[in-house]
C-alpha cells in the first residue's frame, strides 16, 4: 500500500491542476518521452501501440470505403507550395525549410510537409485523364511538421503523426457526398472505438482550413469542459484543382476541373481519449482500443502452483480473442495494481491460492474499480461481455459529462456570465457575421466550434447583435 | 492482341537495356510517380500495398521476436548527430539541413534525420538505469533522408521508407546474439516471403556502417548478376554508449556501458523483388507478399450467366482466404490480361460461357504462363495449392539463377576475367587488408559484398598478394 501511494502520489490531482494532471499521466504511464528536439516528441511503446490500434481501425474503415494508400514526399518545394494563394497564407507561417542538402545551397527552398495538399493536386494533374480514371481516393499516414511556438504532447506539437485523405471527383456531388461520408467514418470511430461522443458540424469561416470551401468537424468535449477539435473533412470545390490546373475529359469529350476533399485525424486522439477518460489514478483506455485488455497479476505468487495457474488463465482468456498479458515480475502485487491503473488497462484479473482452492478468480474493473468473482469454468466468457460493458460504461460517462456541460444562451451577457462560472459548450443562434464571432471571442474568451448538423432552433435573432439569426453555433473554450 | 502488343511493347526487353527495363517496369505497373521534389518519388498505391505486406509481415516477426515500436523525431540537432566521431563522418555529407521554423533562423541547424542511432541513445541514455531495464528492444517504421546526387527509384533516393531496429543489452554477448538474430530474421523472410535467396555475411572494415564495429549484411542477386545489399544488422559494442554516456547499475550496483544494435531493411526490397523476378511482360510477385494474388477476368462478360458465375467464384476464392479481385471494367479481356501480367498477379482465373457449361475455369500461372482446366468443386483447393507451388517455383529459379552466375577465382587475372566476361558473385580467399579490396575494385571493377558466414577453404593464399587468407569473400558489381 505503501509503495501503491508512492507510485500514485506523483500525479496531479486533475481537480487540482487539470494540466500538470494531464502532463504527469503523460509522462507516468510512459507515453512520451522529450527529446532534444525542442517541441517533438517521443512515442514510446505504450502510446506508439495504442496508435497503431487506431490506425488498424481507423484504416480499415477507409480501405471498406475504396480508399487506398500512397506515400508523398516529405518535402514541398516553395514554388509548389505557393501555387494557392490562401493555402499558403494558411501555412507558410509555421514550416520548416530546408535550405541545404549535404554541404550544398539549394537553388531553391524545401519545406517540411505541414499538410500534403499541394502534393496531391500535383500528382492528380499528371495522373487523371478522364473521368475513367475518377474518383481517386488516396490516403496516406505520416507525421508532418508545423513549427508551433507552445507545445503540448499528443494537443499540439511541431511534429505529430497523422492521416491525410486526399480525394478527387468528377462533380461537385460526390465530392461533397465524400466530405460527409469521412465526418461520418470519424465520429464513428470516435464513438465506437474511442467511447467518445462527438459534436459533427460545419466550422465557420473564420475557423476554415486554408483554401477550403468548408470544412466540418468533429468536437469533442474533455473532462474539464473544454473542446478538443477531433478530425475534419474539408470540401475544396475545384479552387486547387484551378490553381493546379487538374482536368479531366468528362464523357463528352469536354474538359472539366476536378472537384476535391481532404481529411485527417491525428495523434492528438490520444490526448483526446487521456482528457475525456482519464482519473486520478491515470489512464482509463476504453477496451477496443487498448494494447493490452486485461493483466493477470498472480497475488503470492510463490506459494506452489499460483503462477500456474495464473498461465493458464492468461492462455484460456487469449484464446477467447483478448489483448491479455501477465506479470510475473518480482514486484508486490500492490505495485502492479497501480502500474495497469496508471496504464488504463480495462480488466485486472488477480488470482492466489485461496481462489484456486474455490475454483475462482476475481476480476476488477479499471473505470469503476468494481470488482466480479468469477469461476474459471464463465472466464472465457465473463471477460469478454465485462469488455463491452466497460465500453458502453465509459461512452455514456463522457455523454452524462458532455451534457452536463452544454448550455443556452439567449444573450451576450448570458454568453459572458455563463463563460465565467463554467466551461462547456454553449449553444446560441448567430446571424453569421464575423464581427459576432470576434465579440464573443473578445468578451466571453470562446471561440466558435461549429454549427452542429443537428439544429435547434433557439430563437430567431442572433444575441450579439439582435440581426435576424441564420444557424444555431456552439461557443466553447478549445485546446 | 493489338491492344495487348501496345501495352506491352512499351517496356524495354530486359536483354536490351536492364536498367531501362527497371524504370519501364517501376512506371508502367504504376509503382511510383516523380514528383516536382528532385530525388525523391511518389508511391503509388500498388507498391505502397506491396510495402504494407512487407511491413505486416516483418513487423510480425519483430514483435515474435520481443521487439517494440516507438516512433522518434524526425530532426536531430546538430550537437547531436556530432555525438559519435565516425557516424557523423559517415552521414553530415549527405544530409538535408533545417535552417528556418516559419520566419525565423533557428539557433542550432537540425539534420532530416538519416538514420536514427543519436536519438535513440538519448533516449536510452534517459530511461535506462539498472540492468532491470535492458534489453531495450525498439523499432520504429519511417522515412529518412539522405541527398543522395544519382536516384533510383526504390534503390537509392533522397527520401526512402524502411525500419530501424535499435536495442540496448547488458552484455556483450547478449547484443551480438540479437545482430545475428535479425540477420536472420531477414534472411528467413527474403528466403520465405520474397521467394529470394540471400548470401548471409560480414562486411569488410571498408563497407561498415558508420559507426559500428561489425556489419552483417544479406546479399541477393538481382536477374542481371548484379548484387543488391538487402538488409543489414549491426553490432556496435559500447561505441556509442561511451558518446552518449549510456550508462546502467549492474546486479553488483556498478555502473557499466551498455552493448548496443541496430538493424534495418527498406523500399529498396521492393527493386530487389522487380529485378529478382521480373521479365519481359512486366512484374512477377511472389504469391505470398502480392496485394492481389488472383484476378478474375470474365470472358465474353456480355453473355448471361457469366458475369454472375465469375463474381461467385471470385467469393469462392476469398472465402479460401486467397487476396483476390474481379475486373469487371469494358476493357477487352486481351488488354486485361497484359495489364495483370503486367503487375505480376501471380494467378488469373478465365471463365467464359463455354467453361461455364462445362463446370470449369482456366487458371493461368504468371511466373511460367501454364493453363489449367480446374473444375469448379476444386477451386477452393486448387487456387492455394497453386499459389503455394508458384511461390516455391520462384525461389528455386532465383536460386539457380544465383548458382549459375557464381564463380570461383584463385589469381587477380582469374578475377579480372571473370568480371570482364560476366556479371555475377566471385568467391575467392582474401588476407583481410584494405589494400588488396581496393586493387580488386580497380583492376576487376569489382566490390566485396560480404565475408559469408557459411565459409569454404578455396586455398591457403590471398589470390591478390600471395600473403596467407584469413577469409573466404566474395566480390561483385553492386546496386
Amino acid at each position: 500500500m505503501a509503495e501503491k501511494k508512492k507510485l500514485v502520489s506523483e500525479i496531479t490531482s486533475m481537480d487540482v491542476d487539470f494540466a500538470q494532471w494531464y502532463t504527469d499521466i503523460v509522462k507516468k504511464a510512459e507515453m512520451i518521452d522529450y527529446s532534444s528536439v525542442k517541441g517533438c516528441v517521443i512515442m514510446r511503446p505504450y502510446a506508439q501501440a495504442l496508435w497503431e490500434n487506431i490506425q488498424k481501425t481507423l484504416d480499415g474503415m477507409f480501405k471498406e470505403t475504396g480508399h487506398e494508400n500512397v506515400a508523398m514526399p516529405l518535402f514541398i518545394p516553395e514554388n509548389l507550395l505557393q501555387k494557392e494563394k490562401d493555402h499558403v497564407e494558411g501555412f507558410a507561417p509555421e514550416v520548416a525549410w530546408v535550405t541545404h542538402g549535404g554541404s550544398e545551397k539549394l537553388e531553391e527552398r524545401l519545406c517540411v510537409r505541414p499538410t500534403s495538399e499541394t502534393l496531391f493536386c500535383e500528382h492528380y494533374a499528371k495522373i487523371v485523364r478522364s473521368w475513367r480514371d475518377l474518383p481517386k481516393l488516396y490516403n496516406q499516414w505520416c507525421s508532418v511538421v508545423r513549427w508551433e511556438k507552445t507545445t503540448r504532447p499528443f494537443l499540439r506539437s511541431r511534429e505529430f503523426w497523422w492521416q491525410e485523405g486526399h480525394t478527387v471527383h468528377a462533380t461537385e456531388q460526390e465530392a461533397r457526398e465524400e466530405t460527409m461520408r469521412m465526418l461520418n467514418v470519424y465520429a464513428t470511430f470516435c464513438e465506437e472505438y474511442l467511447a467518445m461522443p462527438v459534436l459533427k458540424g460545419l466550422k465557420t469561416d473564420k475557423e476554415r482550413f486554408a483554401g477550403a470551401v468548408e470544412t466540418y468537424t468533429i468536437e469533442a468535449m474533455m473532462h474539464d469542459g473544454k473542446a478538443l477539435q477531433s478530425g475534419t473533412s474539408h470540401y475544396f470545390g475545384d479552387g486547387f484543382a484551378r490553381a493546379f490546373d487538374m482536368q479531366f475529359a468528362d464523357k463528352n469529350n469536354t474538359l472539366q476541373y476536378m472537384h476535391q476533399t481532404s481529411w485527417g485525424a491525428s495523434t492528438r486522439l490520444i490526448g483526446a481519449i487521456i482528457m475525456t477518460h482519464g482519473d486520478n489514478e491515470g489512464l482509463v483506455l476504453p477496451p477496443r482500443i487498448a494494447p493490452v485488455q486485461l493483466v493477470v497479476i498472480p497475488v503470492a505468487a510463490h506459494k506452489p502452483g499460483v503462477t500456474e495457474k495464473a498461465q493458464e488463465l492468461l492462455a484460456a482468456v487469449k484464446a477467447a480473442g483478448i489483448r491479455a498479458k501477465i506479470d510475473l515480475s518480482d514486484n508486490s502485487p500492490g505495485w502492479k495494481f497501480a502500474e495497469y491503473e496508471m496504464k488504463g488497462v480495462p480488466l485486472r484479473l488477480e488470482v492466489g491460492p485461496r481462489d484456486i482452492e474455490q475454483g475462482q478468480c476475481v476480476l476488477v474493473r479499471r473505470d469503476t474499480r468494481e470488482k466480479t468473482v468469477v469461476s474459471f469454468a464463465e472466464l472465457a466468457t465473463a471477460v469478454p461481455a465485462l469488455l463491452e460493458d466497460i465500453q458502453r460504461a465509459m461512452f455514456e460517462r463522457a455523454r452524462r459529462n458532455r451534457e452536463e456541460h452544454t448550455y443556452t444562451a439567449h444573450s451576450l451577457d448570458e454568453m459572458k456570465q455563463i463563460a465565467a462560472a463554467h466551461t462547456g459548450f454553449v449553444k446560441s443562434m448567430w446571424c453569421g457575421e464575423l464581427a459576432c464571432e470576434e465579440r464573443v471571442k473578445e468578451e466571453a474568451g470562446m471561440s466558435s466550434r461549429c454549427m452542429p448538423l443537428e439544429q435547434e432552433n433557439l430563437g430567431d435573432v442572433c444575441p450579439i447583435c439582435g440581426k435576424p439569426a441564420k444557424k444555431m453555433i456552439v461557443w466553447g473554450v478549445a485546446y
